[in-house]
């Protein structure tokens, strides 16, 4: 047996309602709560009124930052940062998808620690975050239960993420009734982010035995919704398999972190607009057969879990949830490959990559 | 999906040299350790020299209390919280089966508590327990990664649990080497006492799908170790396999605690000195037989992920690892249901248990 490390920071409370009925580990946090969430899942999700009743009734005071952009920059955080020291809270609810999360993180962070956000990068921090409560309203970012953080940096033009594990939020809620105020393309790509994180923590090689036990669980449930997904079926039951898949995913990541996939998928987004689940989901087919020349026993389990019989499969799958419709001129793509070669996460890639590999993946999914 | 909770407190690390290659964990926990062990386990396994010498040469100042009985009494974590306290220790290395580790988990908390033990049981305590490093020596406890204690308390004539997340242990060692000086029938007994925690796990109305995922891959380890278990083939890749399956049960009961095969078990031990693993297996497979007509689903579960064909082939293995050569009463037998009735944990067993199926399943695995 490999050398593996486990670590799961979280306490997880999952099914309908579970906000309510463990209100008492919100409470328990602090005296004073940051909320940090974004300009609309907050609010439409039902999750921000629910957490002003419970923090009103608790008589607990709370201010709301709901400037978390999509894919926040430094410069987002570093104002939340302020914002919340000013507040003088002592705890901090994170609210939304993997942005409001992440950007919850990098707020706990600056909020007690007097560094230009950049620092983060490099845990450039001494003293102890803000205690987080997470609540999800999307099924993909998998950040309630992992320590990693990815924010925008223009000055790089691309994302990059930290990790400390004292950023693992102390308590998440998962209730799929928060996830239902998502529109069906929002529904598709996070739940495609979700399936990314399960399968790049599984062709990984920081991969254990109990990374894998997520990862396998996770993608045998996404297995048992591509259907619903794919004819937008989005009834509970599924929205509710795919927000637990989802964390079983960042489970997964938080042990082995993701790889080329995320790492090209970001130029996509900073460059292009593209969503970040969708900006995976358009790699993930040539992802796949590029690594299926070295590990081939590896993504037929990632088949088989999805009950897809082969990458075409995979790929006619993914064709009927998103499409790219941008194009893309070869300096562009060769930008990205030179981008995605200085992400961390490329050393994890099973197959060792290079950056005419890069290219490749990148032309062959989005030139083709 | 039924509503869940999910918990794990400990970071662990797993694999060779693993404690070495990660000693910064024990270091930054604190200045002075109070080291918790039993007589024999700590020294012969090697581990209690290694620490001492990564201690040492940290500059980190320390104390050893090597006094902890087999199933530690409330007297006996008296002594362990009274010396941790006047050795002004800020942090606590428990190394062992489960008794020290379960000692150090009371200890931590009366070290900084003024309480009488017995209030352990209620949680009684307000001041946060010092941290815990856990080494086990035996692959069988699981309490590495469980927040709770199990005591001996004379007054009730049994043992008993508290359970509280804070004495989760922050970080766990787990290297195979350090189970290697365990004879033959305590490596037999504390692996069926991990086994039992797996399979009691799952056959459990607290449950969960997570709680289901640590507790068939546990069984599934399991599995591949029984022949090598009965034929006394205790390889170093066999012993790796046991105390990485003894860790998955131990995450499985952090999430459902155990039910009556302990229950039992616990007058077994408390008035025959049968050792708690071996009590436990005495009584499995009438447990199994019993639990089977209200979840013959489950149990078959468990039976397939062990790779064995019946619950009469289930207790042909068990009858190759152990055996009974103890006389027990109808009388004696009668008291033992009487006490397990008063086990919190009865309640969780799936088949509704009446003392009158306690004695039963005591007499046909006792007295046949």
């Amino acid at each position: 047996m490999n050398k593996f490390k486990f670590q799961s920071g979280t306490k997880v409370f999952c099914g309908s309602n579970c906000l309510f009925e463990n209100k008492n580990e919100i409470i328990k946090l602090g005296k004073k709560a940051f909320i940090v969430t974004g300009k609309a899942s907050g609010h439409k999700s039902g999750a921000l009124s629910d957490i002003i009743n419970i923090l009103n009734e608790a008589e607990i005071k709370f201010e709301i930052f709901d400037k978390i952009e999509n894919n926040p920059s430094l410069h987002n955080v570093k104002d939340g940062g302020t914002s919340c020291r000013m507040s003088g809270a002592d705890f901090i609810i994170g609210i939304g998808g993997g942005s409001p999360l992440d950007a919850a993180k990098a707020i706990a962070i600056l909020a007690v620690n007097d560094i230009e956000p950049i620092q983060l990068l490099k845990n450039e921090f001494t003293i102890k975050p803000l205690p987080i409560a997470a609540i999800p309203t999307t099924a993909g970012t998998g950040s309630e239960v992992t320590a990693a953080s990815i924010l925008t940096i223009p000055e790089y033009e691309t994302k990059m993420s930290f990790v400390h594990e004292d950023v693992f939020p102390k308590v998440a809620f998962l209730d799929a009734k928060y996830t239902e105020s998502m529109k069906r393309d929002i529904a598709v790509n996070t739940a495609i982010d979700a399936m990314s994180h399960a399968i790049e923590g599984y062709l990984n090689r920081t991969a254990s035995p109990m990374s894998d036990i997520f990862a396998l669980e996770s993608l045998n449930i996404f297995g048992t919704c591509l259907e619903n997904l794919c004819e937008e079926r989005f009834d509970y039951d599924t929205r509710e398999k795919l927000l637990y898949a989802s964390m079983l995913a960042g489970l997964t990541i938080a042990q082995t972190g993701t790889t080329i996939a995320h790492g090209m998928g970001y130029s996509l987004t900073y460059f292009k607009d593209i969503p970040h689940g969708k900006a995976n989901g358009l790699l993930l087919p040539e992802y796949l057969r590029y690594n299926y020349q070295v590990a081939q026993d590896r993504v037929e389990s990632v088949l088989k879990a999805l009950k897809l019989i082969s990458i075409d499969e995979f790929e006619k799958t993914m064709r009927r949830l998103i499409s790219n419709d941008i194009n893309f001129s070869q300096e562009e793509l060769k930008k990205y490959s030179s981008l995605a070669m200085k992400q961390k996460s490329t050393l994890k890639n099973l197959r060792t990559v290079t950056e005419e590999d890069m290219y490749k993946i990148l032309d062959k999914s989005l030139r083709s």
